[in-house]
């Protein structure tokens, strides 16, 4: 039937991935929902181009993600233009974007932003080198109130309560109260000081990965801490708050076992007043666990983790962030603070995905509510004039597109997963007619009155 | 207060648009439109990688495009990876998908997709270098009945009329009636005939732009057509019919004046259908116009363009397609003939924000229904639970941030155009009170059954 001809057989890009339209249907859903609470809160949404100026990537200093850069195939010599980067995660670009359009915002800004950034990982790590997040964050000029902590956790505590992956938990922390611990503690001399208590931090951070003693050992050996202080210290970080009063607790334990100073105080103040703000989530639903400082030097205060309870498939924090001083210094003269927990979608549908395909309810290849039926070709233009009518009232539909047999057009129908059959009057006078695909049951249907 | 630093001020990348949180909010707005469209008629979505293999884009042959490679920044001698490239259409990466997913998919294979493209374009030419483009097409196994082609149109007519851009003409043709006629006319040797061919379709492609009389004494003088035959063409397609009644009198016409074969008697058939697929839609919403070609090869049955009546700051067609013989045929040894339709989503976003706000309806800077007042600190737990109650009923409610003056509050909502500020009772067994920042009225409420 066709000719020879020369053929290029498509292959999957490792890192890219993509959909089959029934996974996609779901993918829908999920982003649907997510924007959905993120409005319900008042954050808008902005989009940015998908690259920034290298040079704007890179103004806070070398980045140690690796970057993808684009340049024209064709280009030619001596055509001068600024290098182009894909971003390689939000942040960088609303910084950038805060700052361009400083004097058109309001602030506090409360935006979110849901798009694909790019990591130029090697193919063979098996890590997506395309992948969607989404971000919330709110920005102040100066001072930014303690009550958007809690605020911005709220928000993603709902966001993945609602996404059917069994129970969430959020694990929060204050940067100030560990930091705080390590200054008094931290030996050695004054050279190394940040050095090691970079290395602290790091170490502690890791303590899900690789155990308490492992943690212990490198805090002693590795960062020069006391191993009597150590010992006190994992005490007090294998604890879990699970609400505002249990945490008052925690400066009674802390300040038997250890010396605390003002910055301590001022931590815990803060983390007190956050898990205040979040006393009408359910039992469970958050802890506070000093265990948790994220790796990064970014964070300033407040800082998050998201455990998923339910499904060990996921391993790591499916959502993270945090409160940090200075958002856009680099772009601008202005003292912007903001807080900000950003949700890594792509890896936790993916393992969703492969893992748990019941609790997504990926089925339907389709989005149509309803195959119509066509009887006959002079019967086409009531067909599409039935559609019409329904998708007035809200319902997709699909007019199959040939009158074949009635079994051929049902086969497709259910093929695709589409859950309703209507069949218009195969002769005059006679009533509509749907069928549910899932329940078999067949009865007589008004188009202007038919609900599902 | 802070202090002197290296600043990287960020500028515009030509090319790369971004937009304003309340631009931004009408784009939304139209994507769902736009989607709830498609999908009102069962088109499934489908998103690829932003990325193909470069052996891919180029599998057809060379693309006159100019295309974006990407590349690691740190990239290290010796890593052998496959060339990727942004793309640059949709329609690539769907015969793509197609292909590399063919035994997954249920035809007729009905999918919309909205995504960036990217043109590696001359900033200088101040044209877009990334923006969305929203397609949908229909794809069948060997043969395709010509009732999409009506379809695919009657949806993109419902999505262009529901954007609030005036009026909007849809231009249909089929090139089998030009292509006919010209086969029948054309002089020269054969050698040169698929060369004037081309360049005749070329020429007849630019009659809105470059006008009749030029049309004609290229016709006459480049691609060696008889003065008088192209006197007659051109009578022909100055005609608009605006209905399958009406096209009946193009036969007659066509067949006087010129000779007319198989092919012509063929594509006036499937235009016919077409029309008549089209006859629920208000007069003057379509019209067959033969001069409606398409530069690309690629077509060949129906073709169609599509006019903005009423922005005349919209130069050319916002919307067009046309249906294709092989899909992708270099991908899979398979005849998947198809037809589909494309809007150039961002350029008309873009013409409309800048020359029509007013229809737009640019001016919200939140997506909030409503902002909640905050009277006092002891007051934030009301404030909060009352917030909940409005979003559990489908509101968006942002709660301002700090117990500061009332006036400074409103201030807040009224620079983000918030429409409703609501106040919690300031002293306990007090009513709610909501405020209509639109008319000034202000009033009791009850969360539990307000509504706006």
């Amino acid at each position: 039937m066709t000719e020879k001809k020369r053929i290029y057989k498509p292959t999957p890009i490792s890192g890219f991935p993509e959909w089959l339209p029934e996974e996609r249907l779901v993918e829908q859903k999920w982003f649907d929902h997510i924007r959905r609470v993120f409005e319900s809160y008042g954050f808008c949404s902005i989009e940015t181009p998908s690259v920034e100026a290298l040079d704007a990537i890179t103004a806070k200093g070398e980045v140690d993600k690796e970057i993808y850069v684009i340049d024209r195939l064709h280009k030619e010599e001596g055509d001068k233009e600024a290098r182009l980067a894909l971003h390689f995660d939000q942040t960088v670009p609303m910084a950038r974007y805060v700052a361009q359009h400083f004097s058109d915002l309001v602030f506090p800004f409360k935006r979110y932003q849901m798009q694909r950034v790019w990591r130029g990982e090697r193919p063979q790590m098996g890590r997506m080198r395309e992948f969607y997040q989404c971000d919330i964050d709110v920005i102040h000029v100066d001072n930014l109130p303690i009550s958007f902590d809690a605020e911005v956790a709220a928000v993603m505590y709902e966001v993945l309560e609602g996404l059917n992956i069994g129970r969430v938990q959020l694990r929060i922390s204050n940067r100030k109260l560990i930091s705080s611990i390590l200054d008094v503690y931290i030996g050695g001399s004054i050279i190394d000081f940040a050095q090691r208590k970079t290395a602290a931090l790091n170490t502690i951070d890791k303590i899900e990965k690789i155990g308490e003693s492992e943690v212990s050992r490198k805090l002693v050996d590795e960062c020069g801490f006391q191993a009597d202080m150590v010992s006190r210290l994992l005490e007090i970080i294998r604890i879990k708050f699970r609400n505002a009063d249990q945490l008052n607790r925690l400066f009674d334990i802390t300040s038997q076992k250890l010396a605390v100073n003002s910055t301590f105080m001022e931590g815990f103040s803060e983390l007190k007043t956050v898990m205040e703000g979040l006393s009408h989530l359910p039992e469970d639903a958050v802890v506070a666990d000093l265990s948790i400082v994220r790796g990064l030097d970014y964070y300033t205060g407040t800082v998050y983790e998201t455990q998923l309870l339910d499904v060990p498939e996921f391993t790591g924090s499916v959502c993270s962030g945090g409160r940090y001083d200075d958002l856009a210094g680099s772009f601008i003269n202005k003292h912007l603070p903001g807080v900000g927990i950003s949700i890594g979608f792509s890896r936790l549908f993916d393992v969703m995905r492969q893992s748990r395909p019941d609790l997504l309810g990926i089925g339907p290849k389709s989005p149509a509510h309803i195959m119509m039926v066509l009887p006959s070709e002079d019967k086409r233009a009531l067909a599409h004039d039935t559609a019409r009518t329904l998708r007035n009232r809200g319902y997709n539909v699909e007019v199959y597109h040939a009158p074949q047999k009635i079994g051929k057009q049902m086969e497709y129908a259910s093929k695709k997963l589409i859950p309703y059959v209507w069949f218009p009057p195969f002769e005059d006078g006679k009533p509509h007619e749907v069928k549910n695909m899932t329940t078999g049951e067949q009865s007589t249907a008004d188009p202007d009155n038919w609900s599902i």
